[in-house]
């Protein structure tokens, strides 16, 4: 058997997708776009100055692309980039084993 | 679509997953059984205070069992509990994504 080291880009991947929320607005872009408002509208508990940090974070890291149209009023869309869609198949493997083995009730 | 809500159990997996070292040991067990000895040889960076805190960790988690054999030296070994066996596709899945998307140098 190899030797293991850390490997750094593991260490980010959990870094970013363990902070909270990261996942959750993740997991709602997977249906297709969504303006600021429908994010916020679909995870209630979310506020709007914590949704606002993790977009930005989100674009920053390229896993979310932010669309604005020039419309009145301007419509700003966010869309995951392939980076992003890409996540669907881990978010699901981890979601799967929480689901499967840590017992805390899920409101 | 309905409204999301954050589910306890996803962050608690990736606070689990996402502490450092963690993946790493789970990955070493997914070989075989360990000695102390074999984890501390294989992660050569992992001082043997840390690897011995996520040892206990992950045996609190039921991640790992911890079985004694009572030869004269006592042998010590570790293995994966089902639960942690089954961690396998979820690494794989953030190994895999981590490697295609995040470009920093693994030595």
């Amino acid at each position: 058997m190899n030797k293991f080291s850390l490997c750094p880009r593991y260490e980010i991947a959990f870094s970013i997708l363990g902070k909270k929320w990261t996942g959750l607005i993740i997991r709602c872009l997977l249906d297709g776009p969504k303006r600021f408002s429908d994010l916020s509208e679909l995870i209630p508990h979310l506020s709007a100055k914590v949704l606002a940090d993790r977009m930005k974070e989100l674009e920053q890291l390229k896993l979310v692309n932010r669309t604005v149209y020039p419309e009145i009023p301007v419509k700003i869309e966010y869309s995951l980039t392939e980076q992003g869609r890409d996540l669907e198949q881990t978010l699901h493997a981890v979601q799967a084993w929480a689901e499967k083995w840590i017992t805390v009730d899920c409101k």
